[in-house]
């Protein structure tokens, strides 16, 4: 699989952490019966090409093969399993209805966790139609299943560029139906509607974003004056970001390396580029399982916290010498250069988990002195001439989407903010909102969280009266004030701050 | 030691983190040949009453006893060892001067790591006067040191509360010198100068202050249209919020509980009632030593953080039968109540991490069918009828303050944090700082970080040009924007968020 | 792959821990292009009715396909990087050769780590014959590697069990050659020549023994009188069970759960039977992930270190309702019940990674009512009539046997243990070693250590000869009397303490 | 206080980790009125000057001051809350008498929770006369208080050495009552009564003694055939060794340092000299808050552990320039020298965890050029020519034993472990027990263990019949072998083991 071309062709598609199940599942193909059920249909035809019809006669969808469909119940009533929040949502929200009249198209991964949020959302009150943000991550039998009862899916695994627009163009353009909400992963979708049906556009009561990039785009439109419809950016929810960054990673960079190296941790000196949440997360597991971990900071206060949980912070070139891995999160590019993998040791093994695949300069390895050799998926030696051997994880793309797998649970909370943001905007009065990009409100994200209490057995204290009054607090929350987070990835204000006093700047 | 009194009598004094290594000497007094040079200094005469001048002739200042100076020096030097961002700073701007003109009146506690602080201000060009913002903290060799080497110092341990203000008064009320900068730490000398003195005040460049209710103080005054100085709250400094609370009480939790109680932490069931930075610090040194660590909580984020941590949330009354400690770190009152206490097992440990001393009942355990018996300084058992006791300790006042001690290195960062503030305050061009309270700019949060990792020979990374533009900030930082933020203690603007969605507010 | 037979068949190669990467790997052969390698194979024809000559030559052995000699050398050598422990024993006794004469039969699994140690073998002097102890795990291309060399190696992947005897047989009764040294894992070659060649055995100078097993073998025959040759028990020295318990399974558990289930650690709530070393190495990871860990113990020494190292010490029927995961280390039966399995959640894992498949009662779950639903290789879901899924991993064999793999570090200590064992043997004095079964001497173990260092490049201290006197040591060790040990996993006189007192005794 | 003495005079008694709560209590002072009772007596008369009566009439003991008995009772009663165990065999066995007609002499420090096990002995039949086997570890208060409920104590602080002896001779040699057993802690009521009383030494029916000199000089005896009493090692239980070492030093390493240099353990960097169970605890206990931890070894096989666990494995020569504290744990001499002191850095602290006070080499440090500043009790700055400083606790002694507090919970498994030893020596039938020295038997350890978790509410899994005959074991235990330890401190045949092959030697 040239899965490089994913990167390259549609770069705003890649390097997103809001990933399906489906795509690192190409990493545990052996262990899935789904997987090989689709990777063994040998069916050559477009689907654009057939025609193909539900048991209750409708053809309003476009997928591999609707036959598939009773598999890909399956798959979600698993996933369901672990996804308690939303089909508590459902439960409690099912009689209100408080999406009826709400027509949203929608364009994300389309896994069995999706078709979870989705059919949440159409029992809510809703009418959907979907199509994929990323032409390899479908899972073709939930597509079907989701076009059996009635969700009109325009989505494949393995679609063209022309194959992808032409599935956004037939969730949108469709007679008589008019969207009124739009739910989007990368900002695609909308800028296809924003350009090609701007009166369209107009009506729209609201767009919920979650990616990074999707985000950034809104910004830009707002900043031009041109976003002429409330946008609500989900990616920067508290709850999302901790669960994205830091417990994710905390779990995944273990999963990832053993999958593809089966190292042992235990004594490994292992160097982990940049301390944020990834950092952390990464830092903490590694130690836990008995390695010994330096770390790289640019940013003194990050660098600071290090020190304190016990890691020393070293520039890279003083450990590279002798350190038996590097993991890169920080966003940044170039962070490990030809110079610094010339001087690793034999056996060193390299892989990123920051936000991109520019973080190890991959390109600089592609000289004529050095050898590839792909030992297993994912995994490449790059032998130097004196027969020195470094291991390249996912040739530098984020190994936790490469290698590894995102856990269920980790998607229920994407998926629940989802059906929450979609909720207020749909249903906030008149002038709640304005043609801005909105952070999720604060109260929205502890409800989140309380939705996903119960998964952990885990029971909340609830405030007296006269506590509530002695903090100054509603007793059903906000607990903290909106503009208190973790992080932001996207700062729309960023300016520099002068300080005065020059001893400081050097 | 009625210590009891410090805290009814200033209330507004009470509850500080920013405490001076010497108030919880009180609870170490055998291990410190210091301490124990002052108590067994049995002059009784009030040092107002007393004239003393210093080897260089001054009398312009009023301290216990001016023959400790050479005492106070060495414990000054000690500190210095542990301080050295401070000192290394005192070394980079002494040429420069930047606080050469500025007339400084601080109010702070008085032990030897505030007279590294004083020393540096003046080595930086300022003149300095000085007076204790507590009655019992003072370290009167510490003073009597600094009166040494001229500076003007008010103040001695155990002053009486009219002692309390007119040291203030000496300090601000001299002939020919007439403050610019307040340095306060607790709001009460900025309060005397505002009421006496309201024309000097009003020529002040600047306010910096330390503590919770001092910056609480300011922000109404500027509500009320009423400060005429720009102030600047070095209270939620990110560095200083995070070693005040996570790190600091990982370790002063263990600290305080052993030098108590000599409890052997593995095995102990400890209930932990909130999971903010606190309660995250206890909870994490806890389980490390072999506890089982149960959270209560009432914001579903911070549960949710404790679930994925590892740590079974729960109602206090669930647990509350079978553990061996609770500890409360809320900042809410009646947390733990009588009800609770009664239904504890015998031999059970109750104290109090959190801001003030309303989160234990202790109030309601003072009721004749209850024996109280002082076991050790600052440990009670409660005696049932029955027998059972509970161990309470520090009266439910802050253990971290009344029975352990903070590091010097933590001191470090306060001080460094303020002697910064007072030099941006100072050198600001004009329209900088309005008449408002401003939080410490980004920058120089993470100068203060910088300065202090050279004591875990920590070296930080350098973006390269490349790198810099690619993330679009200044090699020198700031590396985060300013309203990045890990907790706010005082919200200004706190407006309670409505939620429009009924079913999320049950 | 029909794997249960290999544990019902051959029952006495089950649950043994020396287990080679090649099994394991069935459960990552997407990674694995040499797997892929070998399955792609289409050859049917047997072995046996095969001539194959290798590039010498000779005809003394018959592998899958001599022709994928290539493949396995690039194999050996990847494997020769993980263990330079073995490769620096080589070097450092290449010029002694102190197997000089030794002619060595071999058993064991055949994989890229067993051909470094059988490489070792022969540049220290030794000539050998090989073959397999398990029908499944010969990696053919190893297998043909070895061969080319001039290895005489009968084995390959899937023999029956015909030819499994016929292989043992090719081995021991080759013209002009005999045997004077076994090393053996499972003790199946060892009986086959006890049983058939009684005369040649006789003549044999060491037998080295890997297994529970084939140790429990020797020490039957040993008490029956009939071990007329001194035998090494290799499984019970300190630095192998070490890793091959604590620190191995310290990560396999949690390999083998994610690869598994793709499980969220974070908040799980775990129970783990039996806190011998497996157990404690898979609460210390799951803990250190966030999991909340429950003990069950009935050894009231291993319960009391449950209690000190934070985990509640319960019975299994009080946490089974609210699991989420079960996980066995007991080395008993039935821990599991099906009355257990009844009361279990929806949605529960159940594993073991003890030393058999008993632990769980799965028979107990192969009744009508209930549905098994293969959902992906390794893991089943058994439905129950309500519809509750309990998700049972590898049918209750070994997790870490069947879906992890071991790192090659762990095998590189065994085989360098194997390697010096044989050396001792072989060069004991006449009378060192007598016709019973022995221990690892101290010094060897650490000596096994000691070579191990280097990976971690990790620097020990020597004694001075003052501190050596002070101690009473030898310079270079043992530092550890030869009965000091970490646990025994077979007792042969093992006697019921009679305890006087009557009220300990219930 | 000279407390140097103790060690030099009393060698034998020096070192012993079985240390009573009131050695440690001399750095606690100031919390507790319990000790500064006993220290504000200004009563000079010698004990042995006086005549005092208890309220029953009698005056067969000899105590500083019988008045105090109240106090000590008092003292005895919270003792008894964390001796749960002790308590819960005083009432089981109280009907059965199992020491009725027991006649124990015991020698040990005098302390409440030796009060606890003498009173459980008198419980269960026994008549108890006792001295203290140290002369300053003696809590006067509670002498008192056995004395008044009738226990013969003959003890006080402060004896002379010819106290000490006149108070064992008084014990043992009274009319009308001669002992049949001997409870020791050091060896000097033995050798007494060997040597004085050996008529009266020949019909003891057992000695229990608890520390490794007592151990030491019973085997010495017994091999020199001169041991004509059965004896029992009580030092070697494995519940004792594991609560004496790894469990309680993971706490009082850091409750010593903290409370003699206030210390922030975040970000320090440490090197633990030794990595057997005590360095192993204090590796765990600092790691975990946040120190980067080195460790030092001579032992691969301890080295091999440590890199495991994750931590560096150096030569002290490698990081002595770079760490801020050195700890040592080994048991050998001069393993911090002069030489390495002298290139430790400003501020950096030297202490011991060891098992005697040679490991640092102090003596060294007492040179005219070294300038020594005693700050606190128990903490000295070594001060260089050119102004650094070194930071030495307790010089050099064990800071545990110095400057921290064993917890009840530890003293009562020793305790507990003393009164089994007693009761089963005592009840055993005729010829069990030769004249010679024996360990714990482990179904006893078993059963101590057993006794202490009901302290964390700890529940055993019992085997059913099916599981005890699968694994060939008593329901009841023991359920590991007699010879399965996890340490030996003393070992009587400790023979070098010759190893054959020259490779393995260098």
């Amino acid at each position: 699989v040239e899965d490089k071309q994913e990167f390259s062709r549609f770069p705003t598609k890649a390097g997103r952490r809001s990933l399906s199940r489906s795509i690192s599942q190409s990493s545990t193909d052996s262990y899935s019966s789904a997987a090989s059920y689709t990777d063994s249909s040998d069916d050559e035809t477009s689907p654009r090409d057939k025609t193909q019809v539900n048991s209750k006669g409708s053809t309003d969808f476009c997928v591999k093969n609707i036959k598939q469909a009773e598999f890909g119940r399956r798959e979600i009533e698993i996933a369901e399993q672990d996804m308690s929040a939303l089909i508590s949502l459902r439960k409690r929200a099912q009689s209100e209805k408080p999406l009826a009249g709400a027509k949203i198209v929608g364009c994300t991964h389309i896994t069995a966790q999706t078709a979870v949020l989705i059919e949440t959302l159409v029992a809510l009150g809703a009418q959907c139609r979907w199509t994929a943000c990323n032409i390899y991550s479908t899972q073709n039998e939930v597509a079907a299943a989701l076009s059996e009862i009635g969700v009109a899916v325009f989505a494949w695994k393995g679609e063209s560029e022309d194959d992808f627009w032409w599935c956004i163009d037939r969730c949108v353009n469709t007679e008589g139906w008019q969207p009124n909400m739009i739910l989007d992963d990368g900002g695609d979708l909308t800028h296809w509607m924003y350009k090609k049906y701007p009166n369209v556009f107009k009506k729209i009561r609201g767009i919920v974003e979650e990616s990074v990039t999707g985000v950034h785009r809104l910004y830009q439109l707002s900043k031009a004056g041109k976003l002429c419809v409330p946008a609500m950016n989900v990616n920067d929810s508290v709850t999302k970001q901790k669960f994205d960054n830091l417990y994710c990673c905390r779990e995944s960079i273990l999963d990832g390396l053993k999958r593809t190296t089966d190292v042992m941790f235990g004594g490994k000196q292992v160097v982990v580029c940049g301390y944020g949440e990834v950092g952390k997360g990464c830092c903490a597991a590694l130690k836990a399982l008995g390695a010994i971990v330096y770390v790289t900071e640019i940013d003194p206060i990050c660098a600071l916290q290090a020190c304190m949980d016990g890691f020393r912070v070293v520039k890279l070139n003083e450990v590279i010498r002798h350190v038996d891995v590097i993991i890169t999160c920080t966003g940044n590019k170039n962070v490990v250069t030809r110079d610094q993998l010339d001087r690793m040791k034999n056996g060193s093994i390299v892989c990123n988990m920051g936000h991109s695949n520019t973080e190890i300069d991959v390109a600089s390895l592609r000289t004529p002195e050095l050898t590839w050799e792909r030992v297993r998926s994912q995994v490449d030696h790059v032998i130097w001439p004196d027969g020195k051997r470094v291991i390249l994880l996912a040739e530098g793309r984020l190994l936790n989407l490469s290698c590894s797998t995102v856990p269920t649970f980790v998607l229920s909370i994407t998926a629940t903010t989802q059906a929450l943001a979609l909720i207020e905007l749909y249903n906030a009065p008149e002038g709640r909102y304005k043609q801005d990009v909105y952070l999720l409100p604060k109260k929205m994200d502890e409800y989140v969280a309380s939705l996903h209490l119960a998964t952990f057995d885990a029971h909340l204290t609830e405030l007296t009266d006269e506590q509530a009054k002695y903090l100054g607090l509603n007793k059903n929350g906000p607990f903290k004030p909106n503009y208190y987070r973790y992080t932001f990835t996207y700062n729309i204000d960023f300016i520099h701050h002068q300080f005065m006093y020059g001893f400081c700047a050097d």
